[in-house]
């Protein structure tokens, strides 16, 4: 049994973590780390559970106790965290931020399973992706790898409510949010910078480079992902569809091979032959693509759930790679279709 | 023209009364008072009214250049208001708050055009009803005059999200509320207090009386109106059933005839021969009233916009009316139907 | 292992059935029939489950390689299905159709387990209860057994859009319903016959006869179960109120304690402490009960998933109930809660 | 007052266009056609028009004592009908379907007010553009005009359900389309056309042909609208995202003001300095744009009320126009907001 100990325990992922992992055969969950609700039963915050554990919060941190440790605080805690706190070397750390998903003066792997499995194997530390930038990725990897986006990439992608956190807000109000439709931070989401890095790594060297149009000096040259983030009147899911323009024409079939062959040994990212729906995916740890091409443009289409494949079904999905477990462990989740 | 003042007007009515006004065609609006807002275009706080109106928030209140003024405070501060300003005798308060609905050493009349046409010609000071007052009432009233309430009342009652105002919590947050239903308040409801005031003030004198069962040292005996409120997950709306139960077995044609009856010269309130559904009145001034009878049960559906029928709406149809105008004037609305 | 044959698995509830079973770790799906997708996979016409499983529709029947049949037929089908073929005695069927609910000429249990355990665990043929059936009786059953129910019952209950089945209808129509809140059926419901034989069952002898509204002759008169069922604008889950009153003013912890102990060993229904909301059931087997006590009026609020708890969950936790396995195999869902 | 007879009057656009004319200040409606509907109230078939207009259906088409006839037939009948009737020189024609919408062998003008003021005004026979065709080109058609569009164009539109019509089919079943997304006819959508041969007939000669995707032979080279639609889970709406690339960087404040300028005389369509909500134009005849710029690329947002500015809106704008009349008469309408 994996014992795992988890920090930010009371919010939106911490609690949908604790919903995974109680069903999970091979984790135990030591500690659910909670400075304001220490005490309190888990079933009393967050919905869904009473009935399935009696789990309390607690404000202690046993790290000494436990294997892996999750982060399910909000963006920038995690470092703050760390410089605060000591982690024992051989307890493993799974960071839902974004605070260690850039490459620099630290040793945290990409949590990509599609693409760094063989890392994030191997790796102690380990920061999991945003859920539009999985989304997005999903959709380009394989041409990205083929060398393929040597074009402005039109990427239009669609998330569920879920994506804003938990605090109201104007914009998470039902009596706006209901039956409406908007746009937001358009072409300057903050995922850029992971989606970029990984293009490039991925890229064959002769391939030219995508420009991350959040950096500085950006003129709109270059092969960029013009990013446009749509908020749905939905509570899960994200939707994308991903337009890229080749230098020739291809052949349909030969694209959808290349996507089927990359996606062929993936636990959960499928290439689906028909038109996808959202709630496919809805409540599962998929990832779903389809492909279709007209001249020299190919569309994609892919989508995810933005709490389980776009963060903590993900971050579970990398505990198994971690721990040499099942990767589907925990995660053969009924989907709700409906 | 009715020259017209708002106080409040950067809230949630005073935005709804606003896109009513604009469009009335014997009102002028002399002023839309907002402290917070004073200098801002109304079309940058409402949605909706880009290009309709230039109009513009101030933070002056000039009651002497208005026929009537709107209070669209939140409740517990028009008298609040009224104590630290002075308005001219002769401007008419159209309150849509709660502070003078139940009868007491004031000389605010209760806006039911359905029962007090008359008095709210002839009022200065009116009382504009709550929405799920308003909506109940519309099923009980006929019964009510007939003297037929005689036993307890089930009320079951759904309401849209705008009932909820503006500020965002934790029961108005998309992700919680979407596909999700609830109760609250249940038997508790401060509405009942106008209800049961209503009921009894229209029965004949030797109908039993209804207990208002939000009184102290109530013990659920006598008739009372059993009141569940629950949190649709849709926007606008409310509706409601109503049971009650009468000492005989009726005839149904006789029910029916009593509400068509009833309802025959009200300018917003139908019976309809058909089951209702909550959209055939979204958006517009109009209550729908059906009735079905089971044995001695009838069976009461009834139906309203709670913005409007149940709030704004009425405001200006008790407006129409105190100044002698059609008073379906400025509420000839088309429905949304979808 | 449990080998399992579906009838009618390309249907909606055959659907839901498959994706329960393809996780259930003592089950093997022997055969999915369906005349019309036979050669199908099942992922092409069921949402949700490419990836999980490449299980194929068959036109055949092979009975005798199974231990149980699901009938996942619509109402009134199975009993001409059973005319015209001949299932080997020693394999158990469960019918999820309202066919052989209600005591007759056949041997079929009523599989409600929170009061059939026993008879369920012992028996060949099972009758699974009906959505709203379900939820209301979970509802009531602690009163009636109690012989509380002396007088009329308030039932009103709200179903999400699957209650209706998979058939595009003008009831149905996103255009229509989405936002929208409408009655049918009121007090004419025909899963009222077997709520009343279940309340009339399981009450103490001298407590009065629930009367069947449906029943010919019936004059209002006697207890009776006055159900208004609401067509909710969300897409799975059923949310009941029911109001009971007593004789007598009880004690609230009375009440409270006698639904807590009712439901001490029941695998998937549970007393809350805390007001309810519908999305903390959907996509689990879950009942949940509140209750609330004003004067002589005791207020249920009672839950479940239509679909799980409500059709094939209780259905599944019929099976394992009857081939000894535990209770709850198979149906540890992870809730949506969003 | 205009004499309007109405053909398709039992459809859905047929009902909101009866909805926007009976309270029209300058209009008699003289007869509303179904056949299968004739002798039968409006509002026993139209929702929300209860207790508005006693308007009775009929089988009769006097032509002779209207002065414009609405065709609310579906795609492809209009032709149909009038190679059967002959409507009289005088009687003018306004088609709300697609039939004559491309130039060819007759004299319908395309009814888009913002481009072709003059000629709606002096036409007999109008066609109305469609819902998305509509929205598009008020994204696009500044930028068309000053010679601006030289690259290909990325259009990504959100319809709402009412765009799917009135029969009930799998993708407009509630219970598969709430909390789903899904795209649809990507990149061959048949408005493609009527989009393509605006923005060839507005451009200066110097600029280059949009090519038209659906033509044969088409091979993805040239000016394209790379147009994806998508079906969104509400109701009533569409919101558009149009990105431009040109051929330098333009300043920010330059494109604006191309935006202002164009639309400064429009009825209906206004630039907004902030970012849109679908729900501030749902229920409006308004089209709303906004432009943000990136380097060398434009993106503007557009949307519109699909049954409205989108369909008979703009077909009573048209009307309004044709006979001389305030182009918004009848169509100020209270925008929902909520």
């Amino acid at each position: 049994m994996v014992r795992v100990g988890i920090l930010g325990a009371a919010g939106y992922t911490g609690g949908e973590l604790i919903r995974l992992l109680i069903n999970h055969p091979e984790v135990e969950i030591v500690f659910a780390n909670s400075e304001s609700n220490a005490g309190n039963k888990v079933y009393d915050v967050h919905e869904g559970l009473m009935g399935d554990t009696e789990l309390v919060f607690t404000s202690e941190m046993p790290f000494d106790q436990v294997d892996v440790v999750f982060f399910c605080f909000g963006h920038g805690k995690s470092e703050a965290f760390l410089k605060e706190h000591s982690i024992p070397a051989n307890v493993k750390i799974i960071d839902l931020a974004q605070d260690f998903r850039i490459k620099g003066d630290h040793d945290y792997v990409y949590g990509l399973p599609e693409i760094h499995k063989e890392e994030i194997a191997k790796c102690q530390h380990l920061a999991n992706p945003g859920c539009f930038a999985t989304c997005i990725q999903l959709g380009l990897l394989p041409l990205a790898k083929a060398g393929l986006l040597t074009k402005d990439i039109a990427v239009n992608a669609i998330t569920g409510s879920t994506g804003a956190g938990q605090k109201p807000s104007a914009t998470t109000h039902f009596s706006w949010r209901d039956n409406n439709f908007s746009v937001y931070k358009l072409f300057t989401h903050q995922h850029l910078h992971e989606i970029c890095q990984t293009l490039n790594e991925l890229k064959p060297a002769e391939a030219p480079h995508v420009v991350d149009t959040l950096d500085e000096g950006y003129e709109a040259e270059g092969v960029t992902v013009d990013f446009i983030p749509y908020r749905g009147d939905f509570a899960r899911g994200i939707f994308c569809t991903e337009v890229v323009t080749l230098n020739q024409c291809p052949v349909e079939n030969d694209i959808v091979a290349l996507y089927k062959n990359f996606y062929e040994g993936a636990a959960f990212t499928h290439y689906s032959d028909k038109a996808l729906d959202l709630k496919q995916v809805v409540n599962t740890n998929k990832g779903l693509v389809h492909v279709d091409v007209f001249g020299r443009k190919v569309v994609i289409t892919s989508m995810i759930d933005n709490l389980l494949k776009g963060a903590v079904g993900q971050a579970v999905q990398n505990m198994n790679i971690m721990f040499g477990l099942d990767e589907r462990a925990g995660l053969n989740l009924k989907a709700s279709a409906f």
